[in-house]
Formats: C-alpha cells, structure tokens, sequence
C-alpha cells in the first residue's frame, strides 16, 4: 500500500471514524483505525461493534486532486498514535506506505514516522446490508429530530429498551420519540415522497449522539436502510452503521394527555432563565425541584426551597392564560432540557392536575411535544 | 448590611477571591466568602488558609458609581451557591442586605433569593503584615517571571522546599529559581531604584500559579512585601497574601556548568515542534525520552523509540555550531516546557557532555537559564 494525501483531508476523515473508536474495545484490532488504498480513493474505518464509520476520501473530486500515487493495498494503525501524528506533522502532504511486513512509514517534510501496523485481514468486515426498507432525510432535519429527542432516554441500563430512541414511519410520516418514563420527548416530520413503512424500531441514544456530531451541514440530505436489526445512515462519503436494540417499545401513546385544565403561555427563554436560577440552591440535591405557581391570570411565580441553603423566588409574566389556577413541582433539569428542545421563541404548556403529566409544545405548531411527569412535594 | 452594586464588578470581585477558596478547607467558614461593606467600598475575601485574597470594589471611582445605598456591616456566603447566583442574575444591578440574623437577601429584578448567612466575626482575620522588606515590580515583569520559572518545581512532597520557588534580590538584583532536580529553571530581572536586600525566600509554586491567574496587566505595578513567613502582593484593589515554605532551598549555582565543550543555535519554534512530534510515540512511557545527535556542524537529528510503538526521526538544520560531535537523551517533556519558557526566536545550548547537565537560553540576551538534566540510554 502507497499513496500522497492532503493532510486536512486525512485529518478530517480520521475524526469522523474516531467517533467509534474506542480504547476499551473488546476486540483489541478494533483499537486501531482500518486504511484502505485503492486507485478510487482512501477509506478509513473505526468500530466499536456497536458503531460502525467509514470515512471515504476520493482521490479526485471536481477537478481537485487530493490523493496521489496510489499502491491499493490495505493496513490498520494503532488509533492511539496514528490521529495524533497526522495531526502534528509538518507539512500539508503525507505519504504513507505500506510494506509486506507490515512496517508503515509516514513521511511529511522531514519527519519520518516508522510504526507498526497489523495486518487489515484480521479486522472484522462490516456487516453487508441487505437492505430492506429507505428513505431520503435532509441532514438538518436529521440533526434537529435528534437534538430534540435524545437528551430524553434513560442513562439507566436497568430498562435497556429505554435507552434508545423509537423510530417509525407511517403514511409518510416519522414519528421519533424518546422517554426515561419520568418525561418524554416527541417530534414529528413529514417526509416528502417517502413511501416506505418502517414499523417500530429503537436506535441507541449514543448512536445518534455520535452521528449527530460527524453529520455535516454541507450534505443535503442523508439516506436511512435497515434491515432487523441494524440501520444505516448514509451520505456521499459517509458511512455510519449502528446496532438497534432489541425489545418491544413502550405504547407511549397513551401518556399523553388529551384534555387541559389549565393552559400558559409563556416566554421561552425568560421561562428557561427563570427555572435555570430557580435551581441553583437545589443543584445538588437528587431531584433539583422547583415549584410553579400562578398568582393571577397574568403571571406565575417560580420558587425554589433548599432548607440548608435558603429560598429563591421570581415572578414572571404570562404572554395568556386559560383554565384553573395551578401549583405545581417538576424537576428543574427536565424542564430546563424541554425548553431548549423547542427551538421557539413562545410555548404553550397544558397542565391536567398538580398530579399529571403536562405537555410542553412550541406555539408555532412545530410538531414537537414534550412531557413531564410532575414531583410530589409534601 | 446593605447596598446596591454593579452586577460585572461583583463578578470580577468574586472570581478573584474565589482563586483562593476551597471546597475541602479545614475550617468549614472558609467555604464561604466574606464581604464586608463601608461607605467607602466593599471588601471581598476568600481563603484556603495558605493564600488569602482580598478584593476591593470602591462604592465610587473616576467620577463612576459602583455601589450606592451603602449600609456597612459584613457577612459570609456559601462560595458553592453566591457565585453562580450573582452570575446568572437577570439584572446589571444587585441589592443586597443582611440582617441581624444572618437572613442575606438577594435581589436583581424580579429575581429574590433568601439565603442563610454566617457570621463574619467567625471568619479568620487575615494576619497583619508587619510589613519588613518591600519593593515594586511591574506587573508584566512579575507575570513573565513567574510563567517563566514556575513549571519547574517539583510535584513530590518528598522535598517540600522544591514545591517553592525561590527569591532573592541583592544589590536590585532579582533572582527567581524553580528546580525538581532533574531540571532547573532560572530568570533574573533588574529592579530599578530598589535598594532593599532580600535574602532567599520560598514562594509556594501554587500561590504564584494563582497569583498569575489574577493579576491584571492593566495595573502597571504590583507592590511586594514580606516577613519570615508571608509575602504580599499588592494593587490598587486586589491583596493576595502567601504563607512562604519553611527550610533551606539548595545552593543551585554550582549545578550550572560554566564550560560548554558543544554549542548549538537553533529556531525555538522548530526545535520545540519536532521535539513535540518525537515525543508522540513515547507519550505513555514515564520518561517520555527523546535522543539529539549531531549530523554534521549544520544539521541534527532528533529520533525516539517505542519498541511497541514504531520510531521516529527527524533532521532539524542548525543556525550555527560550534564544538564536539554528540549525542543525547533526555525528556521531551522537560525540553518542551522549557523552549517554551524562554520567548525568544532563538535558543543557545551548551552541553558538556551526554551525562552532564545542559544550558538553553535565549539568544537575545534575557537573562533567562533553563537547565536539563539528561537522561542515561543504554
């Protein structure tokens, strides 16, 4: 293997495929970042068996040249060592090779690294998909979806199936939804000219944690297969395959309140800023609790009370209000990651009870939904 | 205890004060800061018992009022909750108020918070500085010096001297030395029209680190007094006091060879990033050992070896040489930290053989050492 890269470029696909390396690996070969040279271009690979990337780097692309000299031939490089050398060398090309042995030379202005590579064979293939079901997804619609659901799934592993995000298409449109059984997030989207039925499938938060940092804004649009029990998110250089998790969703359906005893409308970000100082004295404590008070019908008072520390109280000013008057307790942290999944200057928050669940939705009728299921307080 | 003060310069009070409070201090009321109001200002102080900061914010300067309604008396706050507090506060001006029983209010807009003082008679009072030796230093000398040296002591507490950094000033003449004893770092500086003598003193490493932190380069000089054991640096607002370390620093002048059987001049900036490149595949190992040789009286090369790893090699050109052919091992840590101590393009170093100590200084004429003991290689 032989070839003369752009080192931007390299150090560019490298972060992308770092993304699902990790040094803990069970498979130690999977600690390392596969290189394959072939005279269409470089293609680098990283794995955690749960996350699968591989970057392509084309040898051309519109007239520019980016890779030149090309042996095909393939090698793995320690991803402990490898990413920070090609970062840190000297000039903006790099030459690597390559030999029988296994010995790997990268060379860049004077410096000359000489490194051990292991051999290419001994790396898992990724699995070949067979593709049952796609559909085209703009990348910014993507990242938002994202962005908007996945701080909502359980960190705990005691309910693994909530530890995932739940996908499905109908009719032409997707319904996301993510949930830790103490609040709940949704969002909607039409996808236009999709025809393709995707039943009920759960893809790990971390997986679309992960590719939510190496989608790029510049690629218009993203292509989604699955099979049972993968998917794969796709754009012209890019690869991104994880695992779905296995299980039954919960019916969330069914959470969600269909009446409304009393409705606010309110300020996003004043509400936000509020709840943020209103937990401070709380911070520490598990349940980080603020309490929501409406004093007439034109504004609400939210407080804080951490017997140790002190009080905090603010009052704020309604944008309307219909319905009965209302105290209510909510974690402020749930709260404070609703608001900031909005993405709208005003929202609308149904309240059914000081007991139920109550609805966040932005007034713009964006269809995003978050839920919260409130805190006893004595 | 009452009035009402500009919210940014409360901010900038607190963030200076907080360099010195712990959360683990020994005494729970050093957890807090003490603020302390007259007509004339407020005093804000913070304490780990080792270093103690006091920073003034005068109710009124240059013609700009800072702090109006001013009712003096002091009170301490939790550091863990009045930072944050004050900093997301939704309004540039902040009341404050404490009564007899400690209640501390606090108020910015509609936002009021309640909060559990303590008495700031419990607080420490700061020793009185019977003020024996003083001098002044500007500012960006003091910072220069400090950043300098500093990084040089050592982190064992086997030899609790070598945490410290040592001072004298004979004859206006300030020396400043750090040393773990595998290196050494040096810098004088003239001190004009300072007559006091200084005999060896030694500064705790982290109160300089801190100091360094905080000082403002807007104020022109810091004013410098001590006892036998306490230093206080000083500015218009701020007063940061250090216990110094007890015992006897080494005598450190006769590790410094005065005969050089190589020179080389060389570009700082180059030298450091291919040290830095060389070092990449050693980064793991404790000594992080990099190896210099001489090629020819033009051009040296500097490799390392990581059996596991791979090599590296890298021909550097010389501006000038003069004397024997060498070859030598020592830490790239060590040689990194002190290239980038010296600030200047380019560097002289003066070996006198591959097991003897050896000398960077800057060609510019700084009276800045940097001393490196090398490391044996089999």
């Amino acid at each position: 293997m032989q070839f003369s890269i752009d080192r931007q470029k390299l150090i560019a696909s490298i972060q992308e495929v770092m993304v699902a390396v990790s040094p803990r690996a069970a498979i130690p070969i999977l600690t390392g970042i596969k290189i394959e040279a072939t005279e269409k271009g470089l293609t680098l690979t990283g794995s955690d068996s749960n996350i699968s990337i591989e970057s392509f780097i084309p040898a051309e692309e519109d007239g520019t040249i980016f890779i030149e000299d090309i042996v095909p031939g393939s090698i793995v490089l320690q991803a402990r060592y490898f990413p920070q050398i090609v970062r840190k060398l000297p000039e903006n090309t790099v030459q690597m090779e390559a030999d029988q042995e296994l010995n790997v030379t990268i060379k860049s202005g004077k410096a000359l690294y000489n490194l051990n590579g292991q051999d290419a064979e001994e790396y898992p293939q990724l699995p070949k998909l067979q593709v049952d079901e796609q559909f085209e997804i703009p990348t910014d619609l993507l990242k938002s979806i994202i962005k908007q659901t996945v701080f909502a799934i359980s960190s705990m592993e005691t309910r693994p199936i909530l530890t995932g995000v739940n996908m499905q298409v109908v009719d032409g449109e997707l319904t996301v939804t993510a949930t830790d059984s103490h609040r709940l997030a949704s969002r909607k989207a039409t996808l236009e000219g999709v025809e393709v039925e995707i039943p009920s499938i759960v893809i790990p938060g971390k997986s679309l944690d992960e590719l939510n940092k190496i989608l790029d804004d510049s690629i218009e649009t993203v292509e989604v297969s699955m099979t049972n029990n993968l998917i794969l998110f796709k754009t012209k250089n890019l690869y991104f395959l994880s695992r779905l998790l296995d299980g039954k969703y919960p019916e969330t359906s069914r959470l969600i309140p269909d009446e409304s005893k009393t409705q606010l409308r309110i300020k996003t970000r004043d509400l936000l800023q509020t709840i943020d100082r209103a937990s401070l004295l709380a911070k520490e404590e598990r349940n980080n609790v603020v309490k929501l008070s409406t004093i007439d019908n034109s504004r609400i008072e939210i407080t804080s009370n951490s017997p140790e520390v002190g009080q905090v109280a603010e009052e704020m000013a309604l944008e309307a209000m219909t319905g009965e008057d209302l105290k209510i307790s909510f974690s402020a942290k749930y709260m404070i990651d609703a608001l900031r999944a909005v993405e709208c200057d005003e929202i609308s928050i149904d309240f059914t009870g000081a007991m139920r669940p109550f609805i966040i939705r932005p007034t713009n009728g964006d269809p995003i939904l978050q839920l919260i299921v409130p805190v006893r307080t004595y």
